[in-house]
């Protein structure tokens, strides 16, 4: 089983960036990737998660699972999204119960979408 | 290609809603399902996508594309939101031109989601 985050590394919030200074976006893939990045998982930049109301974003997702989305983060979180990546790897469904999730992951919840059925791929 | 709509059926928003009543969310759903419902759109209620800050919300997947959530709808959107969806399915990749969304989409969009890579399926 492979899981995917993927990282919006153009959110800037309503934070102000001088010229050439990396936003809030790519600076928490960043600090994602610097991080302790289970085994399984793969973490993806992309351009923008359409989540602008609500950035930073990050998208987690694996074939047959739900999907979810967090929003309002900061590179501060890096390590409790990765602990919350985690456990939605190993838990066999993807469905990690509720008190095991991180804080922000209760707490910053933007969606989830249920998985396509099988029979649709 | 079949393209599912995902509705949460108990999105209630800020509604105060008498007991027996429907939810907002159940309204939309069955709005939906009252309207014009473009061939290979699925229409799937589900009791939650965890919108519920900005619902309710809908969800439009199909395999190999994009996903995308959108929020703070009523029951007048569904005309709206079932012209959006035969957009996306018209669409080769799913990917509709800007200006071809309705307004709803493009300014009430939650986020989207890239989609996985085939080789992780």
């Amino acid at each position: 089983m492979t899981v995917t985050l993927h990282v919006c590394t153009t959110c800037k919030a309503a934070e102000a960036v001088a010229d050439g200074e990396p936003l809030l976006g790519a600076r928490l893939h960043a600090a994602l990737l610097a991080g302790e990045v289970p085994e399984g998982l793969r973490i993806v930049g992309v351009a923008c998660l359409s989540a602008c109301n609500s950035g930073a974003a990050v998208a987690l997702s694996a074939p047959g699972r739900w999907s979810y989305v967090y929003g309002r983060l900061t590179e501060a979180d890096a390590p409790d999204i990765l602990l919350g990546a985690a456990a939605y790897l190993d838990a066999p469904d993807g469905i990690v119960p509720w008190r095991a999730r991180p804080a922000i992951f209760r707490k910053q919840s933007l969606a989830r979408i249920p998985p396509l059925e099988i029979t649709n791929v």
